[in-house]
Parts: C-alpha cells; sequence; structure tokens
C-alpha cells in the first residue's frame, strides 16, 4: 500500500500515514493538494509553517514508458504562489518501491542549526549529520554520497544556492547516470529544503520492493500502445532524440519567436552557433552521448552528455531553455561558455531559466557586457559564498531588477519567461500569464500549435483561439504532471486518436481503480483549481495573471507583434 | 490664479496648466487623485509612465500656523502602491508664491541620460547640467547649490540613493537653515526622481508673489483662534517644543510598546540613554539647539540641531523614528552613533525608518552583530556606490529579508514598520495593515487614544475600538494632509471643541470657497477613496491589508499580547 512519509525537521519524528484524504491523486495534484490543504496561504515561504512535499505520480514505479517524472510541491519564495517543480532523475521511480506515495518535510529547526542528511529506509527515518558536504556544490557531494552509499544511490540534494535560500535555489536528482543532473528547477524549492536545513535526502539503496499493475493483462496491453504512440510521433522518435530539446534554437528562431537582449529581439544572427544541430557536432567530435534519458523507462532520450575541448564531462541535460537563456537572451555566443554556465547552476543549485534571464539584467543594467560569458560566469560563482551580489544574482530576475535598477522584466508573478516571447507564441503566453505557477512554459505549452503544427494550428501573432488553446493544454498538463509522465508525451498525445484513453487505460490496470478519459480531465481541472484556490488566498488577483506593459508597448522584431490579450479575456484559461 | 506645472523628463517640454478637474484639491488630496487619475496602476514605479507630484496644501503660502507642509506623491517603488510622503521645508510654502498648486515631473529620458537641475521661475523651466553636483551627497550638492542660487535657495533635491534608484531613496528638502535636512522620507519617492534623471529642482529664489486670503478679516479670526488652539495643548506646546519628537522614547517604552531586535521585545534597559531627554541634555552640552521649526509658520518647533562633541553640526530632524530604528530595533546604545546614522541617511538621502529597519534585518541576519553603530555607520556608506552590499541595504527590509535569509519581516505591502508595536498599540497596528501606503504611524496614529489618552482613551492591548479610532484617525490624517498641516496639529484639535470648524474656517476664509466641517471629512474620505481605488487597480486585496503571521504567533513582552485582528475586521479601517 502507498504511505505518506512526514518528517519533521525540528523534532526528528516522522511517520508513515495512509494516504487518507490523498487517495487517487499523485504527481502535481497530490502535491498541489497538500500544499493547498495544508500550509497558510500567507505564510513566509521560508517560515516553519512552509512544507515540502515530495511525491510520484500515479504511474510512478510502473513500467509504463516516461512515467517517472517527480513532482515537488511547496509555497515559492520567488512567486509567493503555490509551486509545482518537475525533476527526472531516479527519485520518482523509486518512491513507490518503497511504498511510498509522498514525502513531507515539514516544520524547521533554528536558524544556526546544522545541516542534515535524512535517510529514509523502509520503515525508519535517520537524520545523519551533513557537515561533511555542508557548503559544497552538487558534484563533488553527490560523489561523496556515492562513495557512502554506493551505486545505487538515489539522493535529492541542494547545493550552496539552496543552503543560502537563493530565491532560484533547485532541489537536484540523481539521474540513470550518477549524477546530480536532474533538477526540480523552478521557483526556489531547493531554498525551502535549505530552510529546513536539509541538504541531501537518501533512499535507502537497500530496499526495492516489487511494484506490481493490479491488472497485468490490461497494463500490458496499454503500455504496448502507449510505446507505440510515442515512437509513432516525429517530435518523440526523431527530433528530440536526435539533437534533444535544443532542436528548437533554429526553429524558434527561424519563427522570430526566440527572445534576445532581454526580450528586445525575437531573432539573432548567431543562432547556428548555439544550436541543437551545433551542439550534436561538438558531442560527438568530442566523445560525448547525444541520447540519454533524465529517468528510468524513457524512450525518448532528449538529454546528452556534453564534454569539454579535452574530453571531460561538463554537463547534462543541457535544455534549450539553458541555451536560450545565456545564448539568445543574455547574448553569449560561445557554447563552451554556456555548458559552463549550466554546469555551475546544476552544481550551486539554480535555476538556469531565472538565472540566465538574471544575467541579461545584469547585463542591462551595465553590470557586465552582454553577450560577455566568461563575465557571466564570475558572476555566478559568487552565489552562496556570502558574496552580496552572488545573494543578488541568486535571487533572480525581479530581485536583481530592483538591486541594479532595471524597470524591464520579462516576468509574472515575480518568475522569469522562457525561451519563447508571448508576442509571437501567443499561446504560451496565455499560459505565461495566467499559470499558478508564474511565467512557464511546462504549464500549457502553446508553442505546438502556435509554431510545430502539432495538435493543430493557431496563429500565435493573433489572439484568436489561444486563451482555448492555453486552457485546454494547461489542463492537459496538469494531468499529465500527475500521472507522472515526462510533458514531452503531450506532442504524442495531442496527434494521437488514441492517446487520451491510452493513458487512462495505463492508470486503470496499473492503479486498480476505475480511472476513464474523463477522470483524466477532472484529475487535470482540480489540480489548477486547488492551485489557483492557493493564490487566491494567498492574495493573488487577475492583476497578477497579466504580462509587464512592455510586452503591450514594444513591438518585437521581426514580425513587430505586441501583446493584445487584456485580463479579461486572460481569465478563460484559468479552470 | 494657482496653476499645475508639467514638466516632460525627456523631451523637456513644459506646461503651466489650470488646474482644471483638481479645482478645490490641495496636498495629499491632489497628489493622490493625479496619480490614481494619470498613472497606470499596473506600470513598473521606475518606468516612464509613472509621474512624480509635487503638491502644496489648501493653505499653502498662507500664515496659518503649521500649514507650510508638502506632499508628494507617485506610484511607490517600494510598495508597488500608492504613496503620499510628506515633507517640512520651505518648498510647499514657496510653490503658492509663484502660482504653483503643483509640479508634475512625467517621463523619463534614456538610461544613459546624464541627470538635470530643473530650474523653475515664474513661466520659464530650464533644464541645466547636473554634472557638478552628479554622486555628490545632499549636505555638500545643496551647498553648491547655495553657492550658486544664494541665501534664498529652495531645493528638492535627491542623494546617492535616489540617483541609484533604491527603494528607501527620499526626496530632501530645503529647511529653513539652509539645510537638505527635512525628507519626503517613505516608499522611495527619490527613487522615482532619479529614474526622471532629475539632481534637483530649484524654485527660482527671485520669484516671490504675494499671497493674499480671500476673506483677510475672517482668516485673521481663524488664524488667531488656531495658534491658541495649538499652544493650548500640553503636547504641542510642551513635550515637542521640549524634547523634541524623541520624548517618545520613554512614553513608548514605558508602555511596552517600543520595538525592540526586530519586533522581539516591546521594552529595553538602555531607554535612558537615547531618550529625548537624553538628547536635549547632550545638544545643551554642545551649544546645539533644542528648539527649531521644520517649515516657515512652525509654531511647535520639534525640531533640533545635534552637534557632535566637538560642537560641529551633525544632524537635524533627529526624529524619534529615527532613535527608535536604530536606537532600539537594531539594539545600538550609542547616541552619537545614531546621530551619525541620521546623517548618513540624510545625505544619501535615505529613509531612517526603512534603514533603521534594514539594519536590524542584517543583524538578525548575521551580517553585522546586535548593537555595533560602526558597523552599520559602514554598510550605510556603502550606498549609491555600486557596491552590491549597498544595492541590497539602500532598498529596504523586504528586500534584504530576501537577501539576507531573514523571514521575520515587520512590514506591510513592503514597507518596514515605525515605531510602535502593533500587538501593543493596535490601534496603530490596525493602520499599519490596511492603510493604502502600507506600515506607516502617520496614516492614523492610534497611539493618541492607546498611549497618550488624547482625544480619549481606547484599550490598545485589546482590538474593542480600535478599527473605528484607526479609520477616525485615517481619515482625519487624509484631511490634514491636504490642508497642508503639520500632523502634529491633530494633537491639539482632538482635544479641542473647536479644532475641526477652525481648520474648516481656516480653509473657507482663505480659499474664498465654502467650506465646512463636513467638507473637511469628505476631503479626506475621498482622498483614501482615490488611494485604495489605485491600490486595488493594481492589484491589491484584503490578503494585503493585513500583517505578517509572527505578530500573531509571537506574543510581545513585557505584556505578553500577540496581534488579533483578522483581515475582515480590520476591512472596517477602510474608507
Amino acid at each position: 500500500m502507498p504511505r505518506i512519509l512526514r518528517i519533521n525537521t525540528k523534532t526528528k519524528e516522522y511517520s508513515f500515514e495512509d494516504v487518507g484524504p490523498y487517495v487517487n491523486l499523485g504527481g502535481r495534484a497530490l502535491t498541489s493538494r497538500v500544499i493547498n490543504k495544508e500550509v497558510p496561504a500567507d505564510c513566509h515561504p521560508l517560515s516553519a509553517e512552509n512544507k515540502l512535499v515530495f511525491a510520484t505520480g500515479l504511474l510512478g514505479g510502473s513500467t509504463a514508458a516516461n512515467s517517472g517524472r517527480l513532482s515537488v510541491g511547496t509555497k515559492s519564495p520567488l512567486t509567493g504562489g503555490i509551486k509545482e517543480s518537475n525533476s527526472g532523475g531516479l527519485f520518482a521511480h523509486k518512491m513507490p518501491k518503497m511504498d511510498l506515495l509522498a514525502i513531507i518535510l515539514e516544520d524547521k529547526p533554528a536558524e544556526d542549526a546544522p545541516f542534515s542528511t535524512i535517510f529514509i529506509s523502509e520503515d525508519k527515518v535517520e537524520f545523519k549529520d551533513a557537515s561533511d558536504i555542508t557548503g559544497m556544490d552538487n558534484y563533488p557531494a553527490h560523489d561523496k554520497l556515492l562513495e557512502e552509499y554506493g551505486d545505487k544511490l538515489c539522493a535529492a540534494m541542494i547545493g550552496p544556492a539552496g543552503e543560502t535560500v537563493r530565491q532560484t535555489a533547485t532541489i537536484q536528482f540523481t539521474d540513470p547516470y550518477k549524477r546530480p543532473a536532474r533538477s526540480a528547477g523552478r521557483g526556489g524549492t531547493g531554498a525551502v529544503m535549505g530552510s529546513k536545513k536539509v541538504k541531501a535526502i537518501i533512499l535507502d539503496p537497500a530496499v526495492n520492493n516489487k511494484v506490481a499493475a493490479a491488472d497485468v493483462d490490461a497494463f500490458k496491453t496499454a503500455r504496448k500502445e502507449w510505446v507505440g504512440i510515442l515512437q509513432g510521433h516525429p517530435v518523440t522518435s526523431e527530433g528530440l532524440p536526435a539533437f534533444g530539446t535544443c532542436v528548437l534554437v533554429n526553429v524558434i528562431n527561424e519563427a522570430g519567436a526566440l527572445p534576445a537582449k532581454n526580450f528586445r529581439l525575437g531573432q539573432i544572427d548567431h543562432a547556428a552557433d548555439i544550436s541543437g544541430e551545433k551542439i550534436a557536432e561538438v558531442i560527438e567530435s568530442r566523445k560525448g552521448k547525444t541520447t540519454e534519458g533524465c529517468h528510468a523507462g524513457c524512450v525518448i532520450q532528449c538529454s546528452q552528455q556534453y564534454n569539454n575541448a579535452k574530453g571531460e564531462y561538463v554537463t547534462s541535460g543541457f535544455e534549450y531553455e539553458t541555451v536560450w537563456a545565456f545564448g539568445a537572451n543574455a547574448m553569449i555566443k560561445d557554447i563552451d561558455d554556456i555548458a559552463e554556465l549550466d554546469r555551475i547552476c546544476d552544481d550551486k543549485g539554480m535555476d538556469t531559466i531565472e538565472i540566465g534571464n538574471t544575467i541579461a539584467i545584469a547585463m542591462d543594467g551595465g553590470i557586465i557586457p552582454w553577450g560577455d560569458g566568461k563575465a557571466a560566469i564570475e558572476l555566478l560563482k559568487k552565489v552562496g559564498t556570502g558574496d552580496p551580489m552572488g545573494m543578488i544574482i541568486g535571487n533572480g530576475v525581479t530581485f536583481a531588477g530592483h538591486a541594479f535598477g532595471v524597470d524591464r522584466l520579462p516576468v509574472v508573478k515575480n518568475q522569469s519567461m522562457p525561451a519563447y516571447d508571448p508576442r509571437a507564441v501567443k499561446g504560451v503566453g496565455v499560459t505565461y500569464a495566467t499559470s499558478a505557477m508564474g511565467a512557464d512554459h511546462t504549464a500549457g505549452y502553446g508553442v505546438t500549435a502556435n509554431v510545430l503544427g502539432v495538435g493543430g494550428t493557431v496563429d500565435g501573432h493573433k489572439k484568436d483561439g489561444n486563451v482555448e488553446l492555453s486552457k485546454n493544454l494547461q489542463v492537459a498538463t496538469a494531468a499529465i504532471d500527475s500521472m507522472g509522465f515526462c510533458l514531452f508525451v503531450a506532442f504524442a498525445v495531442l496527434d494521437a486518436e488514441n492517446g487520451v484513453q491510452t493513458m487512462a487505460d495505463l492508470v486503470q490496470s496499473y492503479t486498480g481503480n476505475t480511472f476513464t478519459a474523463d477522470d483524466l480531465v477532472n484529475l487535470g481541472v482540480n489540480c489548477m483549481k486547488d492551485e489557483q484556490e492557493f493564490n487566491e488566498r494567498a492574495g493573488f488577483t487577475k492583476m497578477d495573471d497579466k504580462l509587464p506593459r512592455f510586452f503591450e508597448t514594444e513591438a518585437l522584431p521581426p514580425h513587430n507583434v505586441t501583446w493584445d490579450i487584456d485580463e479579461n479575456e486572460l481569465q478563460g484559461a484559468k479552470a
């Protein structure tokens, strides 16, 4: 039976509980319900009243392809609203093998308490002294944990950014290649873990219970159908495996929707230098790997291993959004600089989107020159060291904007925008504006119909149809995140007639509970409602569901499009 | 005829206009109406769309005692809401002598444009190169302006904090003693002036038109009555003149309501060392001045001149809130250190309340030791220099809290609380919570009935009656600020049967327009409505009209009182 493990980080007490009121929930639907029901909406995100929830999806632990993603939920130190941050890695697949549906960290120790490592075994939780890895970057700290716990290590951890409660701090997770390279990236979840003085959580390598589908035959059938769907779509079977997510650099640049120079341009001249095609070429020439999965059971394999010129490992999970943030928005042309910036972000434990945008703000504010990758590297190295500049950079775009006196801040709910200009890709612009998460492409990826022609076509330059597009995608995404699927399955599902039904069949046959296509939609809708409810209680209104005014007043070249969807129209995208 | 002068800081165009729709408004009622009607509520406070309004009160330029205060209005960079910041000095009294009711700065030049000094003459506005005073502290810059424009200089100016758009930046005004010692202190008005690249505004010393009351005899009668009221009350005729506002240190400490150590205590042992009595003693021994007025026509004279041990001038306008912020909340016991901190704030152009609280946050976050005045001085010196620590300190409590990882932040709407603990002085706590300005004692000074027994008595430890008390005081204060009166007249008015009628008589006889006691109340109510309306459009809700949760959960010694007025009850204090 799946259980919920509650751990009090102050008293070090814990309890393994029945799922109780959280039955039939998983992943994001579960984390958002717990946060909405258990956390005072007006508490300070770093106070004892906030909680940090790790949840596996409804299909967690199963052999359904691409169902091993993890949801991390909390009240966000960055946005002040609810947050679900989604990660690959081994954690979500391992939890069900320990009969765990969710782990909830509660309360917090005194400010001057030392950091602990929490070791979770089958029926026991131990707090261990973490002084040997406190202050260490994620890669070396993870190496020490590997030494101590062996090759089957499955860890969640924070770097110096999380320890110093920076608002961009991630939680990093062990990937299938013994690296802490997967991130719950957005919204500062790592700062909440840091405020609770937890450096790492380790799932006992010795526990590995068998997890079986309730209806083995039905699950097998659905699973096969499912793999067919994923492998039958060109995006999930060709584009992503060949070039990773960076395949999008050229695509979005061609579309004139690649935000550059702090969202002043929609196209850059140096796209070829930072494109997926170029990166694949570099990787191959340096004997890296162009395809890897981020979690067990992945058939898409959009990750990679990027080496330096000497053939030494630098980074993986080298995503389009990362390359865009540093390469286009901060105008850094050297792909090796960008790879090093990505690695520093993983080592310090910082969101690459927020940090890349913050570097652009530092450039806009005259702190370092536009495009100067080496100067950006030096700035990032200051985070977590006690250096005041590191405090600023580590706190993201809005904070840095106030520090550097920059008033053009591409944020919604204080979270900065990813790699698609909302003026040219209005479907994703609506998502930026209305998602409870703040500006977040993964909450409703309108790029599909706006640019890629997946799931139909909606003109990204015009407002018509984009509110509806975003709403439908937001509901679908909330469901996908709740089942534990990788978001990229959506590409295939949107173009497959039997996509939604097959996902529902997988859940029903795996859990043994009736689960129809309608239930799947309701899972998404109810998840969004939990999130909206929490934010409303935290004081958010429709005035927070807006883009900054400069998107309305400044036209984006080369297509000279502006943002023109007002706050009342935007409310149509809410659940 | 009074006129409104609009100045476009980008094009350098200007126009002298009729008051038009702003007829019968003055001071705060005028600035808040202009901001509400003309500024997009969702603009960035440092963007071209924000405006900065200087307005004299309805009695501005008259000989009515204590009617020479100035209102500065804008969208606040600190709170994101509307702001009226009130100052003494010569500006408000001089404007009517140039037939000016208000000056409105609009638009803004390019980021890299140089700073200008705006010289306003009778029918002409000149932009002068300010490069000789750019980057200079207020006192030396003001001395240079004195050299250039002579002893009749009447200037508004910003220091390095305003130039670098810090969220605590003040606008400083020439006082009657040729010093830039009076501040529009709260909410970062100086940052808005800095964003518009205006270092100083100078009112032509050569223009000094005669201002006469419409009904000279009636005005004379009312004026005499008015002086009698002010001189008949012990607070305005004895307490404030003898010891300045610092007379409150001992009073509030005795009441157990003096917030100390970042609002952890309500009483301190070293109150005598920083009391008004002690300060007066030091001033006399060093041949300073214990009584001065902050503006022409003041009969209360609560300001002073504080010298160092060598007898050299250090500071004036050395207010209770300043002494409290550094002396009690940051636990700095040396009054000379506090005086130097006050001077640095005036020189850099920073709000002493916000900065004193920020120093307490730096101490709480372990950046400097509790009570270390010398370390605090070093921190303040960094503001405006390009040093990242200065960027943090200069941005106030909420910002510093996010930088230093402190989650106990005594703020409402991001503005930090002044010198009265809301748990023990609930009348002012209601004002902190509900004022459109953020935490602001001057918006509705419930200390009167809670502690001083002025205007009746309401128990400050219990909630009963305090919502009503605060609302009445908020309305009265908005009216007082709109007439141009110093807030301290309220002490006398609250205990004088003919107080309100006499103020109304003054306005009617001076302006020649019918103005009853009811009109006076409506002036206050409508002003508050403008402010609330703007904030609502900016996205504020009743969730923003709350105190931080720790006031509910932590009891304040020595009386062990907590905050217990919920958000629905609090709405009763809104207009």
